[in-house]
């Protein structure tokens, strides 16, 4: 008998249905279980480095295993080391969403487990991320011009995350820029074209924004904000007109709206009109707070959205949709396009053109069945409910804020605009950096710091769907009683 | 009372731990009942551009819907329009995974809804992934200086996709590169260094390493295959020797083990001996094929691997591991970390140094738990059935060559070494053209072409873990018969 006649007869002995539907529903059992009861778990695990290991086999098993051997091993190897960022207590970096739609939804996308880099590879996964995006554009009240449903070019995209998003962003930019210039310059060779090109954000712009500068070979100029760390509108254009005169080219901004560090908002309606003046690409990054912008009240922040060429921000943070879903919006997609088109004819179909071809749109080539996870979310919450949600995260901020400015040692460090407190101890950095040990020295929360024009200061970011007024008082009580440790040792 | 004070009031109305078990379950049923009679529904829908957007309402809904609302929709919504990529009767591009163990892995995952961006984050999302990549790496049969067990820096880490990988590693090759140039020759500037490196790659590479090129802002360079489509060492040789004449500096080369037209293999150990001695960064894409290295008897096809800088394929591709999970390995990390360090205050903790900070391993920030997905798949199948799993598809795609060689107007383009067939009908590419649209007309069976110097034929990927013997005997009926249609009619 030949290889081949062996080989087709060979039985894998894997999980089949009947034990799928067994563990998946534990699965769903111990999931509702760790949410609802995460509050009890410490926040930060206590572990060292290379603690897991030691814990499992050296080489993968040889045979099949129990899925109940899995399960029993889940609190031991994993649970023991995890970060619980889902914990009233976790107050580090910004909230990443969790939400059972959500999981549901993923469940779903890993069966039908399609890669649409193509309208043709599988039609529902693109159509329903245009209708999406477009459902999702009207609750920010994003303009018209953004949505696909506006019958032109432009409409939205979900990326793996908001630094792809700045880079597919610049990338088109560049794709702009490039094609303007070679038209009033026939003689300039792409790499001279490319050493002209400059880039600018805030200062206080997240690192990805530098790293998407890096990645697309070109200079990116940061700019100094004003005294609320917000870039504005002359600083803009006087470094636009400096490095135009000294033969630059002008051609990418990024507006931060909720910076990293403090959550300030850039003067966008001023950079709007910035750039539309020097016809310089303008792209908003609201990673984080944009999804505020699901309450009309907080739309003040983003005056003048409708002069920018590209918005992205990351339901995937703080609108309940798990990780990863980040959303952008182009005016033309087509620079984009232009700048990623590459397609062998194992790609080609009939339709071609009758609809977005998504693999044009972003970095890799494949891509999950992610806009399901938009869908649940958004039908099981409803809008109402997404907007409640944010709008008690901003009120424990606040709560939070109150609580200390009602304690005279300390000072909030920046406006509490969203779900971020920035706060220390009145007098220097050592005093503050020492809170900080001494609060995760403590380990029932978790905070961390940053650092503006050598200000250090703490950030409490409300994280957590669970969080309710008394989680907040305990984590106030728990910085209170640091600053007593820190002040009396002093 | 203050807005703060009626917003901590508010109470979300969205699902809770019941309701989400009652789903979480329901919808196992029903994936469960859809992968067990996946045969049976029509491989591509014959739905047309623009068919969702009537079927569901123009804006999200103010109101939370019930979840028993979104499950009646998922049929008629979204079923009606996907392309059932795991249906035995898909046979285009290459598989993606699909596996019961992974789909309740992911379930997991999001409900950790952790970023692991560094160690701190999540010890456990960080620790479980280096000692994934080092079980997978010896199930492929990786030499140990490969892996972080080897005691080194050298180790694994999980990418998006193969595209992500290679622009990874040619990142890493070109700070490389950068830094022995600049050692040699202070006075050059970065753009001048920049303007002179050149890369390599099979004509028949993917795609991807095209793009990766474009990204990275430096100059690749297709080089011919022989006669059966691998890229030799003697071409590569050559263009290196050419290429250092003309005063340009040869940095990167990407050797590519199964391309996705005709699933060819470059000559990994003659490229090895070339990169080794000019110094170049060997890149290995492996996405497909290297998932067939855990049979030892393919590994043939990867000897020489040991002389390559970093290693890539793609678990969500043939290894059951549901997409995003590709695996990268490098030898030096050094390099990556070096081109992508931008360290914000925010981001900084105690034990820094002691373990991977995998955010400097990849283009992104942030990252999902990806690798308790590898866990349970490897765990819950062992070795013994994924070696089965992968056997048994080149069985399957042994015997579609078998039927197709026993028709004599038939004739196979490239060797069937794995899972894809490769033919054609003999006569020129219209017929084939026309036979391709007969196929995939009747609506049975999908299958994609290529063509490779003008000639077009068609690919025949076994794709499914559904597959058996009886579904390629209907695949080749289908063929059969459309070339009966097809050669009657002309």
């Amino acid at each position: 008998m030949s290889k081949m006649e062996q080989d087709l007869k060979l039985q894998i002995g894997a999980m089949e249905a009947p034990e799928f539907k067994d563990f998946a529903k534990a699965m769903a059992d111990y999931i509702a279980e760790y949410l609802e009861n995460i509050r009890d778990r410490q926040v930060v695990p206590s572990v060292k480095p290379g603690y897991l290991r030691p814990l499992v086999p050296e080489q993968a098993p040889e045979k099949a295993e129990p899925w109940t051997a899995v399960m029993a091993d889940i609190e031991r190897v994993i649970m023991s080391g995890v970060t619980h960022w889902h914990s009233p207590r976790f107050h580090a970096y910004f909230p990443t969403a969790n939400s059972y739609p959500a999981i549901v939804a993923d469940m779903l996308s890993g069966a039908i487990a399609c890669i649409g880099f193509s309208w043709i590879a599988s039609p529902a996964c693109t159509e329903l991320e245009v209708v999406m995006l477009d459902w999702l554009g009207q609750m920010l009240g994003l303009p018209e011009e953004f949505l696909a449903r506006s019958g032109g070019e432009a409409g939205g995209v979900i990326q793996g995350t908001a630094s792809e998003a700045t880079l597919v962003a610049l990338l088109g930019a560049k794709s702009r820029m490039m094609h303007r210039v070679k038209e009033q310059h026939p003689e300039w060779s792409d790499t001279e074209i490319l050493s002209k090109l400059v880039g600018y954000c805030n200062k206080q712009a997240h690192s990805s924004v530098e790293r998407a500068g890096l990645l697309g070979g070109v200079r990116l100029r940061s700019l100094a904000p004003d005294a609320r760390h917000r870039l504005r509108g002359d600083a803009l254009r006087d470094a636009i007109e400096e490095d135009t005169k000294k033969g630059l080219i002008p051609f990418f901004a990024v507006a931060t709206l909720g910076t990293t560090s403090s959550c300030a908002f850039d003067a966008l309606d001023e950079l709007g009109d910035v750039c539309n003046d020097a016809r310089v690409w303008l792209h908003v990054d609201a990673a984080y707070a944009g999804s505020a912008f699901v309450c009309p009240e907080y739309r003040y922040l983003m005056k003048g959205v409708e002069k920018a060429d590209s918005f992205n921000f990351n339901p995937h943070k703080w609108l309940l949709v798990n990780f990863d879903c980040s959303a952008l919006w182009l005016k033309q997609p087509r620079w984009i396009v232009d700048a990623f088109n590459v397609d062998p004819l194992y790609l080609k179909y009939e339709q071609q053109g009758s609809a977005p071809d998504y693999r044009h749109w972003q970095i890799p080539l494949g891509r999950r069945f992610r806009s399901l996870k938009l869908w649940f979310v958004l039908r099981l919450f409803g809008v109402e409910n997404l907007q409640k949600h944010i709008r008690k995260h901003i009120a424990l901020a606040h709560l939070f804020e109150n609580l200390c400015t009602s304690d005279e040692r300390f000072e909030i460090f920046d406006e509490v605009t969203m779900g971020l407190v920035c706060f220390r101890l009145k007098g220097d950095n050592e005093i503050n950096e020492a809170l900080l040990r001494r609060i995760n020295g403590r380990g029932k929360i978790h905070l961390v710091p940053s650092k503006i024009d050598d200000t250090y200061f703490l950030r409490l970011a409300i994280c957590s769907r669970y969080t309710e007024d008394s989680d907040i008082q305990l984590s106030w009580a728990e910085v209170k009683a640091s600053a007593d440790e820190v002040l009396q040792e002093k």
